[in-house]
């Protein structure tokens, strides 16, 4: 029997999908690489994914689960045909609960709408991977999903209170809970968050909620030189701040800007910085005006304050349009989501500045600044066209992440290794660190069915 | 040849102790159960460490891993035997680096010469346990330990970003780095923390710092009761603070401060919290204002405010005084971290009075109200020598754990299962959940040589 009719009769015909232009819209997500699967499973409840998993694990049918699509790495292409398993319609929201500050979501949900739903409750969950009207957060969860806001509140592994897996053999794993603190056993929880889809599928998740802070303030100040912003990072943080964001961008990022949004509206100067606080009316008053002062210090080009969500975002608009200037240039854009330790910022401008010169590309940096997570934009014009610019710009590329290493920078920071980082997976790890893995991978997927053909493969499995 | 002198041949006569007295020094921990070692060794790196499990890998040797020893479950009594493993030697803070916000730590460090190393350099390592002054941070790490100001800020895992663990083997993973992101593959940290010496030996710690919030303040206030302070709780989320800690404590509790400290200095009520602010001077200044006016409503019997490290500390006197308080009463106080959903903390107070008249056992709940995380005292007389009265306070706490979880908590928050709640392990978890914690025991730890006789068990292995 064909898979399509075994997995038609196995979880009913609503569920399962062959349709040409399904298949298509399942081949891959925000990255370029894409590969069609043989065939899409809606599920639509936990027992669907369940039923599906021992189908898959007794044929050793490769299973690639995925969220909203909305990755930049291409973590969810079925590199290996097989099944593309859909949790999007899982997307209810089964609690928002004040008392207890926990939400109880199936991974289908997006990000935003949680996150709207909490704050009519005067709840706030922090993480905000730029997607958050996209995404889901059964994706955030398989990439353990950042964004500004982490730097003060943590990325999204700190909001996962508890979780519904479902095993590569079916079978159905609770951990964790509603509890704000938990200390029973090893950390499952962790095992699941970040693991882009390679050893579960997540199919429910309690999620830890936050007070609303009821205020917020933004100061926005721009720099004749990069080294002038990164030093004004280190002296918001020697002052005793810790920011709510801390975004910093380059020259070339604030000139596309210019372009796209008309001069009048991008910031003078090299460099800019966008710094947001939070927490009560009072506090975020007195606490703007005294970054102000501190920044004045500094000698900024200019500097703008702004109290309240909506002047706030006006401040933030700039910030929110960066990645669609860069990419009104006609260029590609090569995404690079790049972390330095904190105080490597003004190196990682001067390298990325002499990569610039050397190979001839445009290089846009801008990103978060705070936790020194960069996104360094290579932009190059036919990339998928011309074969030597491809090679050409991976060979910046090789430059960029062996020196990012040895500043003890790591080759990613939200995005994952999907497959756009999977050549540097062996300059990134040691080789017991890639045992390991392959050891974990072995243990919880022991026939290697689940998102095949990624960074990691099962070995001495059965 | 005698283990011993194997061991001296292997890592020299200074590592290698069986004097009696350093025996029973490493049979336990500040629980009740010990077991001496066969010999204790004291690594002072972590060639010493991978030698000796490489070692104890080939002779299926047991290594109980230890830190400073203040564990409150028994987690580092070498239950089977064999050897203990000292970490206290390897105390060397290598690095506190302002630009970067790390630490690169060994693991016998005391968790408080950290902090105070790193406020030195303005920079702040939060997590606090009630033992920081005594406590290292290899066992805080073993342990994933909490304290009151994980409220805000989290627990030690929030703050690991690196580790060198030498795996049963004697192989050494070094893992994450000195970067505050890193999606670079599955979170190894994250098993590795809390895993109690299960699954690999902490040799290094790279750990995330903060800026050093400038200023303090302490809010005071006792209700008459425990139901208005579990309310209060509620009011202060609601306005949007999310205090650096807040802590409540119950009538019993009260009392027996009231007792050792001298009537004068606990305060009255059935009912106290302790809430604590964080940040800019004038922000805590406006905020304490503004807390001390939000709880009037809801008539506390008393409150006082506080400002600056010293005046906030005097209030936190009494707080600390709590274990002692407990301790001077001369019954042996069974400490119980349980964590309810916060929602749960009136139930919570109600339930452990019906306990008390049932068993006649009083019951002293204190802790981190915050966040759920409750520490249950039963306190008992001739607890060791009576064993009707062991197998009654047994029947106490079956009841207590059951109810607990019933209520979606768990039964430890920040001590760890050990062997304390190993009893409960069953109850606190699923079938699947057990299976996978095997599991990942037998593919890190196959011959079953880490931390042997505790909560979970090596299946599978070779």
């Amino acid at each position: 029997m064909l898979l399509v009719r075994q997995l038609e009769k196995l979880l009913g015909k609503s569920r399962v999908s062959v349709d040409p232009a399904t298949l298509v819209e399942h081949a891959g997500d925000k990255w370029f690489a894409s590969h069609p699967p043989e065939v899409v499973v809606f599920a639509e409840s936990t027992a669907d994914v369940s039923k599906l998993m021992k189908f898959a694990y007794r044929r050793r049918i490769p299973v690639t689960p995925r969220g909203a699509g909305y990755g930049y790495v291409g973590g969810c292409v079925p590199l290996q045909g097989g099944i593309a398993l859909s949790l999007a319609r899982m997307n209810r929201i089964k609690e928002i609960n004040f008392a207890d500050a926990v939400a109880v979501v199936e991974p289908g949900v997006i990000t935003a709408r949680l996150q709207a739903g909490a704050r009519e409750k005067r709840l706030f969950y922090p993480p905000d991977p730029a997607s958050m009207k996209d995404c889901s957060l059964g994706g955030n969860i398989a990439t353990n999903a950042g964004g500004p806001r982490c730097l003060k509140y943590g990325v999204t592994r700190q909001y996962v209170l508890g979780l519904e897996v479902v095993l590569s053999n079916g079978e159905v794993l609770r951990t964790g809970g509603r509890t704000h603190k938990n200390k029973t056993g090893f950390d499952l929880i962790g095992m699941f968050v970040g693991s882009e889809g390679l050893l579960g599928v997540v199919t429910e998740a309690t999620l830890r909620l936050l007070p609303l802070p009821p205020a917020r303030a933004t100061l926005s100040a721009s720099f004749r030189t990069f080294r002038q912003a990164a030093r004004a990072v280190q002296e918001i943080f020697a002052a005793g701040f810790l920011p709510s964001a801390l975004e910093i961008a380059d020259a070339f990022t604030l000139e596309a800007a210019g372009e796209y949004l008309g001069k009048h509206l991008a910031p003078k100067g090299s460099a800019h910085l966008l710094v947001d606080l939070d927490g009560q009316p009072e506090s975020v008053t007195s606490e703007v005006h005294a970054l102000a002062k501190l920044l004045e210090k500094l000698k900024p080009i200019g500097a703008r304050t702004a109290l309240g969500e909506s002047d706030c975002e006006e401040l933030w608009n700039l910030r929110r349009a960066f990645s669609m200037s860069l990419k009104a240039t006609g260029l590609t854009k090569l995404n690079e989501d790049i972390v330095v330790p904190r105080g490597k910022l003004t190196d990682l401008a001067e390298f990325t500045e002499k990569l610039r010169k050397k190979y001839g590309y445009p290089i846009a940096c801008f990103g978060h600044a705070g936790d020194g997570n960069i996104h360094v934009n290579i932009m190059a014009a036919n990339y998928h066209q011309d074969r030597a610019v491809y090679k050409k710009v991976g060979k910046a590329l090789d430059e960029l992440f062996h020196q990012v290493l040895a500043w003890g920078g790591v080759i990613t920071g939200e995005h994952g290794i999907g497959i756009a980082k999977q050549r540097w997976w062996p300059d990134a790890t040691s080789r017991v660190s890639r045992q390991v893995h392959a050891t974990l991978k072995a243990a919880l997927d022991p026939h290697g069915i689940l998102n095949p053909g990624k960074f990691v493969k099962a070995v001495g499995g059965k």
